[in-house]
């Protein structure tokens, strides 16, 4: 899918390139330029899943009309701490990124906010509105419902998204960002390891018979994805779509019903302000600590590297803005062609 | 350990036991009651782990001066719709139950408001809280740190809790809730799993030679429990942790140390009110009808039953009320001794 043969772009060039294309679409500067920035930024910190390679997607649902370039976030309803927008089918990433902000204001005055989002499209990588908080000191626990793209712990059909759930910590300069999506393998790690001809390291999924395998291509035939942590993954997936749609008033995944045009999704971003706080001062330290507890891990072998989630962006970040990022030479023809 | 004779014994004796032990221990009247009905309650609810058979645990901790009879929590700090309160290691089941209560004062009035409690102790089985909130119509997701359980990912040595999260939501005269902990399975439901002699249904941990096994006296043998979903229960784990720590201002897993006497843990409580929402009307149909989809998937095979979190509890906890709760008749008489 994303070819073989991969060529070193500079962050700008793709920004630039990214620009073009929106503005091309009828988005005005300022929003093509902030989405260019995600969609770039994504491919910076090394998901060029949702990045690089995602782009061409995007691109293609704003032409078929799904994501409406002028589309404005809409406040439907405030009930003290929290606030009801409607995404009016906007590009995820901007409205994501408005929901983000608008939390960390409504937090910014009393210590805790609330958006719910209905209404709004895929916001490409959860973790960029955990970096997006924790860059201004601000916790964030968010997420989305997907179409349904899992089944049910028991079941055979998928009638439950993989709804990934963002947490993100403020620490020092950097930030702790877990991007944890219910399914034990995204769809895309499936492909990439097909493409790379090798096995899961563990089981994904079942085959058509309902055996667990870690054979990627059985999986993608069967569409059986397995949640993580088997019931666990299947039933907190379950509780937030429910959240999803009762807090923003938007559709739930069985609403959004297929995953060939996965729009309309409903999005929930909690907001807490830490400076506020009585031990803020020692918030770095502590963190500190447990981080370099968790490090001084005894490792399963000695090539065994324990990390925090997040850890590596910042380095993958500086190197990719350093060396240029490496993008599959037939995917970055095709977006010159857009 | 909890023998195999079980006998049946009513809540209203049960309760009155625990009551009057409590009394003995130096609770007065009120407290003693509201902790005998926490501990019966998760009786009648089926999860006798955290019921009868974890109190004389709790008895023997009270004992040893772990947990203070007499203790208050004291708020510490008010910053908005966050409080700091501190358990001053009052008996954990009561100082939740305040915390929760306190958050959804708070949300009475700003719609969320958030609660985090330091220096409390255990506080039995999570999803207490989340019934409790559900029944007054708040959405409540909470969450505790626990001793060092669990290894992180790739790593020999527990350094991680199994910090389960809580998330309820009230529906109809009922309630969905959600008690994940971070471990694929619990120590007490490996000891259930040895004591019936059967092996897990999935790999539940690590032998001492760092194989995936599932046999659970393997397991204990090592300590080496499984995250849930490997690398993601780590990851979630340690995030938990961390927020509870900085939210709080409370200790973190790797200073409540060890496992002998978990105590002095840090908790945080969220609460929603729904009530406020636009949408609000229409709450409980949105949910049915998600249920309603995820009730009608295909199951693997017909004897399968597809089920969301908490959906037995109402049914299990009604047939204790009628019949009596199955104890064991060697746990029961060591409770009367106490």
């Amino acid at each position: 899918m994303t070819g073989n043969k991969h060529i070193r772009i500079s962050s700008e060039e793709i920004k630039l390139e990214f620009s073009r294309i929106l503005i091309s679409l009828g988005f005005n500067r300022e929003k093509a330029e902030k989405l260019a920035w995600i969609f770039t930024l994504n491919s910076l910190d090394g998901i060029i899943s949702h990045g690089v390679n995602r782009f061409p997607r995007f691109v293609k649902n704003v032409r078929e009309g799904f994501i409406h370039p002028d589309a404005e976030p809409l406040l439907v309803h405030k009930a003290g701490n929290i606030e009801q927008w409607d995404g009016q089918l906007g590009p995820g990433p901007l409205n994501a990124a408005f929901a983000t902000n608008r939390a960390m204001e409504i937090a910014s005055e009393g210590s805790i906010g609330m958006v719910a989002l209905a209404h709004t499209n895929h916001w490409m990588r959860g973790g960029t509105y955990g970096w997006q908080a924790a860059a201004k000191g601000y916790v964030i626990l968010c997420w989305t419902n997907t179409c349904p793209n899992m089944p049910a712990w028991g079941a055979k059909d998928p009638r439950l998204g993989n709804n990934p759930l963002i947490i993100g910590i403020p620490y020092n300069d950097n930030a702790i960002v877990l991007d944890f999506a219910m399914s034990q393998y995204s769809y895309g790690k499936l492909e990439r390891y097909l493409l790379e001809n090798s096995r899961l390291p563990y089981p994904g999924g079942f085959d058509k018979n309902g055996e667990l395998t870690n054979d990627p291509q059985l999986i993608l035939n069967s569409w059986r994805i397995l949640p993580t942590g088997y019931w666990k993954g299947s039933g907190l997936s379950l509780v937030l779509d429910i959240l999803a749609a009762i807090l923003s008033g938007g559709l739930s995944t069985h609403e959004i019903k297929t995953c060939a045009d996965e729009k309309n999704l409903s999005q929930v971003f909690i907001a807490i302000k830490l400076s506020g706080l009585k031990n803020y001062p020692a918030i770095d330290e502590t963190i500190g600590r447990i981080i370099s507890d968790l490090l001084s891990s005894e490792p399963v072998n000695k090539d065994t590297k324990i990390r925090y989630p997040g850890q590596d962006i910042l380095k993958i970040r500086e190197t990719n803005l350093k060396e240029g990022i490496s993008v599959s030479a037939e995917v970055w023809e095709s977006i010159l062609g857009l």
